[in-house]
This record gives structure tokens, sequence and C-alpha cells, in this order.
């Protein structure tokens, strides 16, 4: 007889449904694959009572946490609870109690993967968050299974739907942030308060991740460098256009020397990156190795069905593992010191706009100030604003994060001058 | 003692040298997510005097086959010879010892394929053959995995190089067919005779390739609907921008009930598509899954590195497999009847340029030729080519191929009229 795997369902959601879903319609192709006969026994909700989407044949719904995670007969618990308690709670009981682990959660994995993948391994068990980033593009495995024969030198990525979708309104609509948002609001996108996308902190947690599988290192969300979309004007997106660029809200993770930087923000990109026409809602991941070069991993960065495919995915690697004898090495075991690269060593060319008095004399302050701290300007656009004041845009040639921020300090000290947007520019 | 899997290599080009450097350089890694130590034992040569690009250190070199394909030590044999003969026999003897081969001979897959995997099969030997297609992006891998918990249901490909270069030179830097391809064979992309590339016949390789994979079916070269890039004129490229699409060189595979249609030929895409932005010579697999939705694979479609580095990937996965006890499944083992699409069945969109004569009531008969077949147009472009002769180019409506067909026969009745190109259009 066939083995089986028994698996708990933390969460009765559009995620957790849509896991039941494929694996009673994918039972046979798994079962081809893995050995193992994988069914669902136990699902944990909040409410008994509710209507369900799909019926209840063949696995039991609970209100009580214990009923899967004191199971003895259910081997993988999956996590589509999402926020952080009590989901940490449940999946450190889960990996004590020696069974594997596969969540969906990114702000789980975010804050306290550190936690979890040393429980995980002292465990030895899986741990296994696929859908935690970009859900339904298979970018964590690709990067862990790439890295067996390549050197990962950068990843770049948009990573929050939400934002995207914005900025690709913003930009074919010209239609001006709050606008946009609202309609992300209405459309179910946005949150009411949509803090964590719009500033950035979706994002960065997506970086923390990769980060911490394309190079080892735990980076915390303090060091990552996030700025969001709320400051984009549309004379920012008019003049990107014109430069022949597209604005779009991006994470890069970049190791040097075996230091690595992480940020997050406005990216200036060419207009035939192929990351410039990653549209609406989709997420994309932009992966420089030494040995394979430039590849880009695109799809959509959440939905139910793309999701649950992700979390199905990782429950078939445990399956697979489970017969290798290889469980609880967690997505990677690579590690390293984390080392942050210093400000000195961080190059980029920046998109800076410039608010100022238009007065002789307030534009040559600027370029002097500029060319004190060794940054030169490759383009410049100057416009009149109204009566008393003026816009300036300059692209500045490659500069150290360092240098550029030694003449922004400076820029501050003068009240005839402000800079009200500095994005990284990427060249093709 | 940590076990080892010895490894021959049958051809010492650039990709040949290349997993031999990877292999060196990453040892350590492999052997940690492997539990093998991986070597080189055997390489093929054709000339023992010539100069190699790397050390021979640790392994030794032969111009005698046997000295590799009969050798019991080496379990995993790399084919990197290129074109059917002899690398077919060879990989045959391999597969018959009882060795697992890795190849990048997307002909040899492409035409011996269904052979090759049955004998693998029958000897429980892993075949694989990542690198042949899109050398440096892990398609196939993603698409078996992706199986597992989605059904695709369709592929579309960027899938040779060469033909995507000129394409994007002729698109933006306004250049000919014919210039374009000096350009191409002038930098080594293009052979001295082209044929394999701009008449199609490498992508649809690869298309019978990934249509095995995604829809476990085995197509003939022969039943691939092929057509190159030597039509495209100038001004093609010029409405297509017009109308906002991009034209490329797309392979197609797509499953509807039971039965697959697979073609290879110019196709517009909306500029906004996420292939339109993929230039010079690069490649991109676009997949479309039935819960995962919409994902693309970007990367170089060649290159020493690249295609070296999905040839290791392919060599960690025999040594996992081997771990496992799971050698023997190729890359997949899902099969089914080949079965193809009627032409009644296979619905698009299409671009005509068509030349006629310049006089009252040709029109009027196109027109009346397409509204029998049941063809509507949904855009239509018309100018004179000089005192006797005219262009016009049209949009048809979504219209069955079937359809087009009887259309386009119709045409090609009257002696006034040809049509000049017919390239499928893509919605966005």
């Amino acid at each position: 007889m066939e083995a089986k795997l028994e698996v708990g369902i933390l969460g009765f959601g559009t995620v957790g449904s849509g896991v039941i879903h494929i694996l009673e319609e994918h039972a046979e192709k798994i079962s081809q694959m893995t050995g193992y006969q994988v069914s669902v026994k136990t699902v944990l909700v909040r409410d008994l009572e509710k209507n369900r989407r799909y019926e209840t044949k063949g696995f039991s719904l609970t209100t009580e946490p214990s009923d899967i995670l004191d199971d003895p007969a259910i081997s993988v618990v999956v996590e589509v609870m999402g926020s952080i308690e009590p989901a940490r709670e449940y999946v450190l009981q889960a990996l004590k109690a020696g069974k594997h682990v596969v969540t969906a959660n990114k702000d789980l994995i975010a804050l306290h993967g550190d936690e979890l993948i040393a429980v995980a391994q002292a465990n030895q068990c899986d741990l296994f968050y696929e859908a935690s980033v970009a859900g339904g593009i298979p970018i964590l495995r690709t990067i862990v299974n790439g890295l067996a024969a390549d050197k990962i030198q950068k990843v770049m990525g948009i990573v929050n739907g939400t934002t995207n979708f914005m900025l690709t309104k913003m930009k074919t609509e010209k239609r001006d942030y709050e606008d946009v948002l609202k309609e992300a609001q209405d459309l179910g996108f946005a949150e009411s308060d949509p803090t964590n996308d719009v500033d950035g902190i979706d994002a960065a947690r997506k970086m923390v991740i990769l980060t911490r599988l394309a190079f080892g290192m735990n980076v915390d969300l303090a060091d990552v460098d996030t700025v969001g979309i709320r400051g984009i004007a549309p004379r920012d997106m008019e003049v990107a256009e014109q430069l022949k660029y597209v604005i779009k809200l991006v994470g890069t993770a970049e190791e040097k020397n075996g230091s690595v930087a992480v940020s997050v923000g406005p990216v200036l990109l060419p207009k035939y990156h192929p990351m410039a026409g990653v549209n609406n809602e989709n997420n994309a991941v932009f992966v420089t190795g030494a040995a394979a070069g430039e590849t880009m991993y695109y799809g959509p960065g959440a939905g139910e069905l793309p999701t649950a495919t992700s979390v199905v995915s990782d429950i078939i690697t445990v399956a697979k593992n489970s017969k290798l004898g290889t469980n609880g090495n967690a997505f990677n075991s690579y590690k390293h010191d984390t080392k942050q690269t210093v400000p000195e060593e961080i190059f980029s060319k920046y998109y800076l706009r410039i608010v100022m008095d238009d007065k002789t004399g307030t534009f040559l302050k600027l370029t002097q100030i500029f060319a004190e701290a060794g940054v030169g300007f490759d383009k410049i656009l100057q416009e009149p604003l109204d009566e008393f004041t003026a816009t300036v845009v300059v692209v500045t040639h490659v500069t150290s994060k360092a240098q550029l921020e030694q003449a922004i300090e400076k820029v501050k000290l003068e009240p005839q001058m402000q800079v009200e947007a500095k994005y990284q520019v990427v060249e093709g």
C-alpha cells in the first residue's frame, strides 16, 4: 500500500480552499511524483457554522488548533492564516512536534524567519514559504536551485502588486497618486490603511526574505533603506517618460565583496529593460548570476490559485524530501555573517527633483554644492513652477550613496532649495 | 567517506569547459546539496594535442569514446558535441550501459527524444536536457515541477536568439532583413547558411521539446506549422508600430480538449505584453497555467556559461535522484496520445499584408472574399505602392485558421491580389 502523507491546514480562506482543491485535483500526479498519497486531514477554522466554499469531504473542520498541532497522524502543517500571532506560535508548536511547515505568510517569515528556520533545523523539519514572495512565481526555489551551480550577485524585484498597479495607472492614464490609490482601494488591491504597501514596507519584507535565500544573510527590516511611492508626482512620471524611463517601485539586494546592500524605492528603469514592461498587479524578480547572467521571473504577485499553487509545490517538495530523508534543510542552509555595504561602496545614478527660488545664482549655488561633493550631472531639465520658484530635475552621473547624501545634507542647509524626490536610475 | 559520482564529458568546446569549471568552483556546495563528490573523470576530444582552455587537472583526455562509454566508474555522461551523429549513437550506448545522460543538444532531443527517452526509462537512467531550450533559463524543470500542482494550457516562447536579435535591430534601427542578417553573421550569431534560424526550424525543434514536457505529446517537426522571418518587410515593422504592436518570432503550443496545436511564426504582440520587451539575443518562455495564471521566464538563450550552468543543474538532479533512488523518470513520465488540433478549432486574429492592383473594384473583391469565408476586418490600412499597385494591411477579427486559409486560397485565384504576409496577432 502506498504511504500516506496527511496535511493539516491552519486557515480556510481563499488560499486554504485553493490548496484543498488543487491537492484533490492533482492527487494522482502528486502520488506518481512523490510516492505519497497526500491528503488533507483537518482544517482549522474560526467558525464551524460558516458556509464553506468547497465541500468538506474527506477531512474535518475544527476550531481547536491542538486537533492539528497535536495529531501524530498529521506530518505537514500549512499555515495560511496571515498576521504574526497566533500564526508564529502555531508554527513553532508544529515544528517542535516534528511537523513540516508550509506557509504563505511573508510577514511571519520576514520578521521571524531566523527563529523559525533555526527551530525547523533543530527538529529536522522542512519549513517552506514559496508563496510568501511573488505568489504564483516559483522564485524562491529557482534561486535556491540556481545557487547550486551559480553565484548570485544581485536580485531586483517588483514584489508589491498594489503599488505596481498604481504606478501603471499613474503612467498610462496620467493620473495622480491620490486618484489611483482610491481606485486600488475600491478594487480591493489596497487596504483602507495603505501604509504597508505604499510606503514600501511590504516590499521591504519580501526583500528580507529574498536576501536571506540569495546571499544567506539575515538583514533587519530596519536596515533596508525603504522609500515608498507617496512622493511620486505626475511631473516625475512625465520627466521619466521624456527621458525614456519608467518609474517602478523596485527592491534591490546586491552583494559585493561579502557585504550586502538592500533597498526599496522608486527606480527609473530604461523603458527597454525587461522589468519596465511589468505592469498592473504583476510581480517580477530579476536575478543576476555570475554564470547564468540576467534572468527574470514574471507572474501574478498574489491571487488565490497562484498562491495555492505555490503552497502545493512546497507540499510536494516536503513529500519528496520525506522519501529522500533530506527533510530539515529549510529552503537552504547557505548562511553567512550579515555584513552591510557601506554607503561609500554603493554606486548608482540618481534622479533628483529640486524646487528652488527662481533667482539668479540659486542654480549656480546648487551646482557648486554637488560639484564639491564630487557628484556630476548627466542631464538637467529646468522650468519655472510659478513666478517665484522653479523645478530642476537632474540625473547624476554614477556616484556613491555617501557622496550623494553629503550633497543633499548641504542642500538642506540652503533655505532657497529643497530636494523633493531622489530615486535611483538603472542603466540598461 | 563521501560517495563519488564520476562524470564523462563528450566534447570539450566552450560548454564542456564551462561545465568542468563550474563543477570545480561549486564542488563544496554541490556535495552539501547532494551528498556526492561530483567530479569529471574523462573528456572526449577530437585532438589530444590542441591547447585546452582549462588545465586538465584531475581528469584525462581521450579520443576514444569507449574510454567513457565502457568505463564502469563513470555514471553520468554529458553530451555537448552537438549534431545528430555520432551524438545519438554515443547517448544510446551510454544509456544501455546504465549511465545517466545530460545533453545540451536540442536537435538530438527534438528529433530523437522519443527513442532516447524510451531507452533511458528501459534502463532506469536519467536523461536530462535543460540546456537544450533557452540555454540559461531553467524552463524545462520549472514546467515539470509546476505541472505537479497545475495544468498548463499554453506555452509561448521566443526561443531563437538569432532571429530575436535581428528583429530587435530591424525595429529599433529601422533596418531591413538583409542588412541585419549580415550583422548577425558578422557577430557570429548567425551561421553563413542561416536557414535553421531564420526559417524558424531551430525554434520549431525547441517547441517540439516544450510540447513534450508541457503536454506529454510527441509532435513531429513536420507537424509544427513553421514560418520564419525572411518575409518580414520594413513596412510590416512600421505598421505594427503604428498599431502599437511589436513583431517577434514566437513559438506557440496550446492544448485544447486533449489536442494540441504547435506553430512557429512572426506574431504581433501588444507593445505592453511582457514578451514584447524581450530584446536582442534574449529568450523568454511565457506559460499559461490553469491555476498559476500567466508566468514568464526570461534570460540568455545561449552562451557558454549560461548553458553550462543548466548542464550542471541537470547533473545535480541526477545526483539527487541517485540518492533518492528515483532515477529513470526522464524529465517527466507524463504522456498522452498525440492529437493535433484541427484548423477549425485554432482561433486567432491575423495580420495580413496584401498587394493589389490599384483599380476600382479590387478592394471590394477582396472584402467579398473574406466576408464569404466569414472573416471580418478589425483594422484596415491602405496606401498606394506605386502608380499601379497598392498595399493593404488588415487585421482580422478572431477567426479560425480554417476560415482564414479558405479566404487565402480564394485570394490566390485572383491574379490582381497577392497575400505577402500572414502573421498571428496576440491580444493583451
